[in-house]
């Protein structure tokens, strides 16, 4: 079996996407991140789901992006809870998330032996972040090939797969209940009460429940 | 004064890299990563010396690099000693680690408000890494330029400087010294001694001799 790297936080779309990468027959090792997210619950759930969703591996790296701020997800900013912003760059963008996560990605590929990479991006029903964008992903691509010591030595060529990319959150949810993904043990909010439950008003939570209510199915998560 | 991101790790090339930047004008902003590589007595000097060559601010990320693995400098494989092999990518190599280092780099800039970022890569002298020639870098640039806000807001476009690429190290050494670089508190060795002595006998303290003599001038660092 190939081995294919995802990005994995245990939310909505990355669970999908694990699950979907398993159905396309890659032994997936997951990556979770713990970056000084407000939102560590994710990371408590991921670990114990992913090998439910066919995770063979699953691997926590500690990246201290708080050191770095400038977002309401990492720094002592104010997560907006009165909706989604139309055609702005919200205040949660991370400065180069993506960027840091998928190179972490590739380092881990590379030692693994794997040539593809997941990442559950989705530039339909999204935040508006640049990092999401296919243009963004074929650059990341292009200079993942001319990084490495497996692709300079023409051992493999790598490749990140965008598989939610085009897809809107309602079709990413019947995807992923067609997978057999269990949704109440995924978590997508940016700012939980200290007992872990959703808030219901950030921008991902509402995201996530107007996915479910245009899939026509109930979202299984309990909400504060 | 515009901003300038440097990575900087204390050794050879990243302090000159770093003098460079505060030469051409730049206020630099010195990026290390405690990424469990053998050598941290590299971060103490690096601490110590950056406010000397021009640091306004001095970030230390932290970053498990170890968990990845795959790399005589964050696993437990054994520094070569024997010479520096032509043509080969040595076990000293760490997937991944330039990317990884200018994602972080990217990241900081952008909070800071900083478009320049210096990385001290040189392709004549090196090790054979395939994260240290030129069209690895012009590829990041063009990601980075996709990747942030600040550069699809039209703030502004990122550009990798990459002053010592086509240098030899004795270049390196002979401009360090005219900016006024004391040499005694750089430090270059993957393996030095537990009281700090570099081993000169690695590829790296090899490099920094060679360059030396061809400088002609005496390298000031104690060696084992």
């Amino acid at each position: 079996m190939k081995k294919a790297v995802i990005l994995y936080s245990g939310g909505l779309d990355s669970t999908t996407c694990l699950a979907l990468a398993h159905s396309e027959g890659f032994a997936p090792h997951a990556l979770s991140f713990a970056y000084g997210q407000r939102h560590a619950v994710e990371l408590d759930k991921a670990r114990e789901y992913a090998p439910r969703v066919g995770a063979v591996a699953h691997l926590v790296v500690e990246v201290d992006m708080r050191r770095i701020g400038g977002s309401a997800l990492t720094a002592d900013l104010d997560v907006p809870k009165d909706g989604v912003e139309e055609g702005a760059i919200p205040v949660t963008y991370v400065p180069a998330r993506n960027t840091v996560f998928l190179s972490f990605a590739l380092g881990w590929a590379e030692v693994v032996g794997a040539f593809d990479i997941y990442i559950g991006v989705n530039a339909l029903d999204y935040s508006g972040y640049p990092d999401c964008r296919p243009e963004y992903i074929a650059a990341f691509e292009q200079m993942a090939n001319l990084a490495t010591r497996a692709a300079v030595e023409g051992q493999g060529r790598y490749r990140i797969h965008t598989p939610l990319i085009d897809l809107s959150k309602a079709d990413i949810i019947r995807r992923g209940l067609e997978l057999g993904v269990d949704y109440a043990l995924t978590h997508s909010c940016y700012d939980p009460t200290p007992a872990g439950l959703a808030c219901g008003r950030c921008d991902s939570c509402r995201l996530r429940l107007k996915g479910f209510a245009e899939a026509g199915v109930p979202d299984p998560l309990a909400y504060a």
